[in-house]
């Protein structure tokens, strides 16, 4: 799943919640008033209100959606700012429709990224009375955000104000709760490490850069060091939590309720502190190194309000777990090479049924077509859950990268007219899958799609094949596989792929994009990464081809060390609509060895399973079968 | 002429000043102390002193070559800490081995960019005593590095100071003068644009930005919207200037030894100044905004001296003539088509004459190989001098990239038992070039030779065909040229190329490598830029394959607004080192459709010069017979 398409998971309850919120919660203006109400009392002028939790997490629990509660809006990627009289909501191209769509009135939707877009911290330089003070949540700003703003601000005449409790948490009455899951807790067998051993080598690190702790928000990097996870947010396998590592001990601070006995015994080397105590902890924390010179690593991503504690022993960087997660060692790849075969199986399953009723002509809606992959996969082994929301799209829905049925578009109906997408994943309790296929059955194919999907697959595997140097920045891949389309004149516009976790978030770094990932996010051997390319013609279809790979070393005449791309998704991509002559022979020659070892695979596991298999089987010679 | 060769044109002097310097100057701890005598008049504990002038230009003048008056190093690349007991000099692997050899016990290299590199302020936080305060020239540190380098120092317990006057200037008594010569001005027909256009584009790039003024301290910059080129810096056409442009006219602060009356009068549209007195204006300038809004663009590249004026109206980012002189417009791209034209023709002679001269067994050294071309270069029209330091480098020699002759291994001869790599290039009045062969003449060529020069060929054709999205950034390029060697777990460690200015620098913005660009240096219709991949065996070969092309629109079936190369350089690539079983059919396509151009262009322009250039025509139609 394509790592620009950040977003909310909340297709399946967006239609309850817009009917729940509209009853209960009052108007737009009238939440804009009872925000307004406390400016007075906490004296002053605007506030400001980023769309994320604590923890900066991808996606927020509802609990956290402050800011569709207060304006409406449902998109992953929103500033508010509020003043006295102006509501204003920034967002980037993938939402300007809906935004406007969903707000009311009352508010205004600023563009970003644009040429003539307008920063927050220049609409207030040119719109609010000089001397004016600017309120923000210290929880939900990261230190650096808010720092970087209020010195831009305050060179103009403006003031930032930190103010602790969210100003909407005030008069949100009905806002949801927390969830409260027990934790899974993973043992050594199932992690390839303890506690014990990742405490260590988090301390190695720290020793290294001279630091006397490290504090971490990140919550999948706080489930990585302690081999938990948790049910807090759909589809991520997160527990809202905070993690002091010290030279000498180490402090979770999280709710109770989700802990039971065994996750205390597993947690028997850590101190265990309320979540709500981690302020308070961390405050007396800093008091405790007064006077002392030691330093302490505040990741980037932290929070202001936990960052400003540490303000003058502060150091600064990249998580150092982001790093250590990133390489999977054996264990971990076990376990996502299982599970990528488990979930291919689930797919090969899913697409023989799928076949069946496209072709037969059957009454079935895009909705219905991605539910069916969903349910089929909860009957896989160790199935925890999704790993993002299921993209299901017939013909022109397709060409929408970050495409989710709403408003009755969900009941289009997957016919042989049109290409159908679909790309999905799941969390394992063994690893984490994300998968896309593009099929369009019957013989309708245009003769124009099958040359862009052609060029689609070529792409893949251009970088599938690409042999590289150990330790490079993704951006510098990227390109590899767009040239061939680049020739064409065509292009998408989203990254070519994204690295993803051990049962842990679908989307980790480092990926494969036009962005220039930081230092710490290099490409290195174990590291687990999709590549996706597409194509995407408005109005006609879109085209995505996803697999996840593991990085390898890679055999040079050098002997020096480079590292390639090893299939960890075995799964058949559709044969009947590549045009064959476009393809180079190494094209060829990649296809027929990763279908012929698909067949091997699935064959193999499908064999072991009980149950007649004969279709699947006989659907998977076909569909490996050499061209 | 590979771009992180940056290094100082001292070569054809180098031996006279080292003679010179050792008999004039006094000993390494004479200097040493004379400097350390200054510390207590201007109350400081220690001294930094980066290997720069006031322009932060690339080549320095003789006369701001100071760290190598000081401390005997004469590499491009040095950053000096001076404190009572310690004089300390930062470099990278580049200069390690150069920089022990030319520096006494006095003081100590250290590294930059390892694993255990240590910063200054590192450094100085582990040795200096905390309260120390640390002087620095404000005239050669930028704005940018001395607050951020006096951020971090001050966080620790150190303060920094400017002190005015470079301390090293009051005791460097044989000081190298200031060059000068006087100005070349270049006509609207020379140049496409006039000044005062010029000036009106600058100033909607400043109104854009809601910018009052701008101050151009970078020397290119000046030349360019001035349309004057200087002869202070050897190999590029610069003069010591500074260039204020407010939204109402333009002052040039300038020597005026070197102007005569024609360039007065090219300059009429300007006010001119003495040099001197640019700080005093600057100061008065920034008064004379005092009770206003006004803010003022200070490229990011300002020394302090000057950002500090107005850092309470300080717009901060990359001069906006990056930009406009990057793009080239069709009097600026035909000069430098003829020039590169004439180059070639003079490297076409060349090429004949070395060639008999290898084959023959004559006693040619590698020094005389390379002055050879520069002798041939001054004959042609237009020639103001070359672009660079010659490379000519015979066998192992070759595999530095950074080569230059020294210490007698110039001697070395030119023989067919094994590689000769020449890299140069000259300023011409309508254009600057810089181009790189690789030739093994006779028939002693190693197959793994001939294999690697293929793969250099190869990642020289994967470029130059490549058709990418107008306006991306160099980085996301660099790869295509990498993907074929890397198969054979083989890479370059410098960028794939640099742009070219029209007679002005050779390296400017923007590039391709695997360096991000800031988003004000990306890749435009009219960009001039080098493609130049290389591969480098220790102790065997260096090889590199250099042109320099314009980016052109590329006709793609989509209509979309996309870019390729098309070349400037016209010379042939030396067919008989190539393993023509290792290319694609696309790579002998380009190859021989180049040569069959490079004929016919090289053909017609000697053909209209007079004298018998029968050798040469019969060379080129031999060198440009397919593959």
């Amino acid at each position: 799943m394509i790592y620009q398409s950040i977003r909310l998971s909340i297709s399946l309850s967006s239609k309850f919640l817009r009917r729940s919120f509209g009853a209960m919660m009052g108007s737009p203006i009238e939440k804009l008033t009872s925000l307004r109400k406390e400016f007075d009392s906490e004296k002053i002028d605007a506030y400001l209100l980023p769309s994320t939790d604590a923890h900066q997490s991808e996606y927020l629990a509802e609990f956290d959606f402050r800011v569709k509660f207060l304006s409406g809006f449902s998109g992953s990627n929103a500033f508010v700012l509020v003043t006295k009289e102006k509501a204003l909501l920034w967002t980037d191209g993938r939402y300007f429709i809906q935004a406007k769509a969903q707000m009311s009135a009352d508010w205004t939707m600023m563009t970003q990224a644009l040429k003539d877009s307008i920063s927050p911290e220049d609409w207030i330089n040119s719109n609010v009375e000089k001397g004016a003070v600017i309120g923000f949540d210290p929880d939900i700003m990261t230190y650096d955000e808010a720092k970087s703003m209020s010195g831009r601000l305050s060179s103009v005449g403006f003031k930032m104000r930190p103010i602790h409790g969210n100003l909407v948490d005030r008069f949100w009455k009905e806002r949801p709760t927390l969830p409260n899951k027990k934790l899974i807790c993973l043992s050594k067998e199932e992690t390839g490490a303890s506690v014990d051993e990742k405490l260590t080598r988090v301390r190695e690190e720290l020793k290294k850069r001279q630091c006397k702790a490290l504090v971490l928000l990140a919550l999948d990097d706080v489930m990585w060091t302690l081999n938990i996870r948790g049910g807090d947010i759909q589809y991520n396998p997160l527990a809202y939590s905070v993690l002091l590592v010290t030279d000498k001990d180490a402090h979770l601070f999280i709710d109770s309720v989700k802990l039971d006995s065994s996750s205390r015994s597993h947690l028997s080397d850590v101190s265990i502190h309320e979540y709500t105590e981690t302020k308070q902890f961390l405050t007396n924390y800093s008091k405790s190194l007064e006077g002392t010179n030691a330093t302490v690593f505040i990741p980037g991503t932290t929070n202001y309000a936990i960052g400003e504690l540490f303000e003058s022993r502060m150091y600064q960087g990249v998580s150092p777990i982001q790093g250590m997660k990133a390489k999977k060692n054996n264990v971990e790849l076990e376990g996502i090479r299982r599970a990528s075969i488990r979930d291919a199986v689930a797919l090969s399953k899913y697409l023989v049924w799928l076949e069946e009723k496209v072709i037969g002509g059957a009454d079935l809606t895009e909705d219905a077509a991605g539910k069916k992959i969903d349910e089929i996969r909860t009957h896989e082994e160790k199935f925890v859950d999704l790993s993002f929301d299921t993209i299901s799209a017939v013909g022109p829905h397709a060409a929408l990268p970050h495409y989710h049925p709403s408003n009755g578009s969900e009941l289009v109906k997957t016919t042989t007219n049109e290409v159908f997408l679909v790309d999905s994943g799941a969390q394992y309790r063994d690893g984490t899958t994300d998968v896309t296929r593009t099929v369009w059955y019957g013989n309708k194919v245009p003769a124009e799609f099958r040359r862009d999907n052609t060029l689609v697959l070529m792409a893949h595997i251009d970088m599938a094949t690409t042999v590289f140097p150990v330790g490079i920045n993704g951006i510098r891949l990227d390109a590899i596989s767009r040239m061939g389309m680049w020739k064409y004149g065509l292009d998408y516009n989203h990254g070519l792929g994204h690295g993803v976790g051990h049962f842990l978030n679908v989307h980790e770094a480092p990926g494969i994009s036009h962005r220039r990932y930081s230092d710490h996010n290099l490409l290195y051997e174990g590291t687990v990464i999709t590549i996706e390319p597409g194509l995407y013609m408005e109005g006609k279809w879109g085209i995505r081809i996803e697999n996840v790979y593991e990085l390898v070393p890679a055999t040079v005449p050098s002997g020096a060390p480079f590292l390639t791309f090893k299939p960890l998704t075995w799964l058949p991509i559709q044969r009947e609509i590549i045009d064959v002559t476009m393809l180079e022979e190494r094209h060829k020659q990649w296809l027929n060895d990763y279908h012929s070892k698909t067949l091997s695979i699935l064959k193999g596991n499908i064999d072991e399973r009980t149950g007649d298999h004969t279709k699947e089987l006989e659907w998977l010679k076909k569909a490996c079968a050499p061209i």
